[in-house]
């Protein structure tokens, strides 16, 4: 089996295995250009200070310094920067922001925008945890306003980009924070955010724990705590949740907005996703201490729960401010590295060949080098990626060349002039024209193969 | 006109420049596979000891720290690794001579891949210099030996990917030192190591102070120095070089060798190259310092002389060694940032809108945003990329919005249940299906647009 090079948390993958990548990550782009999300990149590079304005990543963050700034007198840097110093970004919301500030003037609002691009943190590697990783972003960013609908698009759009992935069933998680906290007012807790913590501990803790902390830490009532833990119970991959949350008696407006909501967000959800992907309106989900305040997401890979979630996100009140105008957000980021490296190291995922050619021009002799290169630009001309023979050996070899790459098919010129083309799998060789012949279009480019796994 | 932010070196585009870059990165990506090259993706971190080898860089390498790596006993890290230390990779061939060591039971030789990923250098920043900039690069990498033909075919490859380019026309100089270094012996120069380094400053100093130093530091007579000269002043964009180099009547194997070389390559390039991309013979270019061995290439964008050489590489036999085996190849970089940052800059490109989407799908009041969103989705089935209006606004509003995006389409949901859609440009308006209606082709995606320069 292939294996990858993953060392200390970098992760490399082999020709055939980045295929699967490359294919995963055009298809990503193709779900959020056809909904008319900008393409957008941002620097890697951050001021340290705004990567370190949440204190709980600072463990995590990598530090930029060029190897001589430190050097007295040295002539055409700039040490006050390097001083005030950059680090890599750890995610893609902190850049997102800066950016959104920094252009406000030339974006259109709301602005919509996916970014892919490579994360650092350098905290430990795991399965499913890398010090360099892809991710894969979608945002709507509005000026001063957002309206909800924005939170329903974002759910949808990533729901449809996650159906068409490769990849074993996922389970998209939603849950808004307005509904628990409206629920947390109606049962008459003090502290929302306390209560909030303790339920957001439930995958951590058994719920007894979680039901101690409502009372001793939430200030909740014994039975409060209880129907709090009652509400974080439900899950339902249909809309029978409504009923759920209202046989539980709790009554208030914020409840009933983020209850509102929420069936907003998994209706549209379950409109595109396909049966790969299911869609659960999953009430214990609360993505913790982050800045969200209303519609949240979660993912977990079926089989691979163990890594955790895979796309999360959610609605934030205030993406940035610059002082005089607030941004506010919803977006979803999927982690593309920790959603393949998984796959790809445990061999469920691979490329049908290593190389993106579907024909090998094989060569006689080292004269005919001239010709056979006509040959294949004819094919290219027509969109059939061509490689031409590197040496003119026995044509047993150059078959095993392209047979060991995984290319299908593998052209003779003749020494009449006609030419013969091989599909090397079946053995069949025919007559053909450099000028017409085209492969099907399965073969044109590589696939992505899917390996079971052996039990 | 719009602005791109540059701070500090590191480049990003607003949404309608980086349609531009993409444009060029997805052109690139399709000549690169059709010629059957590879995908690889490196880690952007090496070994620090690795990225110092050449000691001519080390000002340039970034170190990568982790904010908490110096603190004792912190649980769960690898303190050796990270004093043994990281840096973020300044090009791509030293990152590939590793992955090819690392991956050499895993690869098929010939070993054709191409990379495009993101550098990092410390230098001062300035027009065609950035701190942090994207490198596509092709390379043949062979094991034990490597086929001269792969010289002519990165040649050739990169002439077809550049002339597909939307840039200001180039100029692809290919020279060959091992032509350089017979004519050098067949002059009786002693040292060819050191007249190599004299030529090579022909660029920077004046003729005169070449010709002092192939005397006083290379050793040559006075009349072997001037006819070096004259072998440095050939440049021809047909393949009169040969009779101008035979005209000087030095003879040498090496010589004759050399020149058989860059005819090939040069002949290769000319043939697929467009009116767009200008071969020349240039027998000045030596590319300094480096490790090149045989065929060697830059590139100028003609009217921006002065970024430098945008495209460059050449023969190396010997990128990579594990001490039984070695690994020569032949490679080309093209320096994507540097070719795109300053026209970017300068206004000379841009997008021709700063969405992917079409059409803009108006909305008349909320309650018809299930139906628009239906309408919407009918048209990305077919491959349209659409949006829906965010706001049921007036429609005025709704048309400016699409408008200040360079939408082309608006769509309008009749109140009797047809459609009609109105091409915002022109005003025309007519009725359309949903389940069949597509834009034309040239509005399907946005577009580079060529801004002439304001003499």
């Amino acid at each position: 089996m292939k294996r990858a090079v993953f060392q200390s948390g970098f992760p490399e993958y082999l020709p055939s295995q980045r295929v699967v990548e490359l294919g995963v990550l055009d298809s990503l782009r193709r779900t959020f250009e056809l909904h008319g999300f900008a393409s957008v990149e941002t620097s890697s590079a951050e001021a340290l200070e705004r990567l370190l304005q949440k204190g709980e990543t600072d463990k995590e963050v990598y530090v930029l310094r060029r190897l001589q700034a430190d050097a007295a007198d040295e002539p055409g840097t700039e040490p006050g920067r390097d001083r005030s110093g950059l680090g890599l970004h750890f995610d893609l919301t902190v850049p997102l922001a800066r950016y959104v500030v920094d252009n406000a003037g030339q974006l259109e609002f709301p602005f919509r925008r996916y970014q892919i691009q490579k994360c650092w943190r350098g905290e430990r590697p795991q399965e499913g945890r890398y010090r360099e990783f892809t991710q894969a972003d979608i945002d709507v960013v509005g000026k001063d306003t957002l309206s909800f609908e924005a939170d329903v698009e974002i759910a949808a759009v990533m729901a449809e980009a996650l159906s068409a992935l490769p990849v074993p069933p996922l389970r998209l998680q939603v849950n808004n924070r307005r509904l628990m906290e409206g629920f947390f007012l109606g049962v008459g807790a003090p502290d929302t955010a306390a209560a909030m913590r303790a339920v957001d501990r439930l995958d951590k803790v058994d719920p007894g724990e979680v039901r101690r902390a409502l009372v001793d830490e939430a200030g909740l009532a014994a039975a409060a705590a209880d129907r709090c833990l009652a509400l974080a119970a439900i899950a339902t991959t249909d809309m029978s949740f409504v009923e759920a949350v209202q046989d539980l008696g709790v009554e208030h407006p914020l409840l009933d907005q983020g209850l509102a909501e929420l069936v907003s967000v998994v209706q549209a959800a379950h409109e595109v996703a396909t049966e790969r992907v299911q869609v659960v309106a999953d009430l214990r989900i609360a993505r913790g201490l982050d800045y969200y305040t209303g519609t949240v997401f979660e993912t977990r890979m079926l089989g691979w729960e163990r890594i955790g979630s895979v796309c999360s996100g959610g609605r934030y009140d205030s993406l940035a401010t610059d002082g005089r105008t607030t941004y506010p957000g919803v977006g979803i980021s999927l982690g593309v590295t920790r959603l393949l490296a998984p796959l790809l190291t445990a061999g469920r995922l691979d490329g049908s060949r290593s190389v993106p050619s579907a024909v090998l021009v094989a060569l006689p002799d080292e004269a005919s080098r001239r010709s056979c290169r006509t040959v294949a630009q004819q094919l290219r001309h027509r969109g059939v990626p061509t490689e031409v023979a590197p040496e003119p050996t026995k044509y047993g070899r150059q078959i095993r060349h392209a047979e060991r790459r995984g290319i299908p098919y593998v052209w003779f010129p003749q020494e009449d002039g006609s030419h013969e083309v091989r599909d090397i799998r079946s053995g069949e060789q025919h007559r053909a024209d450099p000028a017409t012949w085209s492969p099907p279009d399965v073969d044109l480019s590589p696939t992505i193969v899917h390996e079971e796994p052996t039990a």
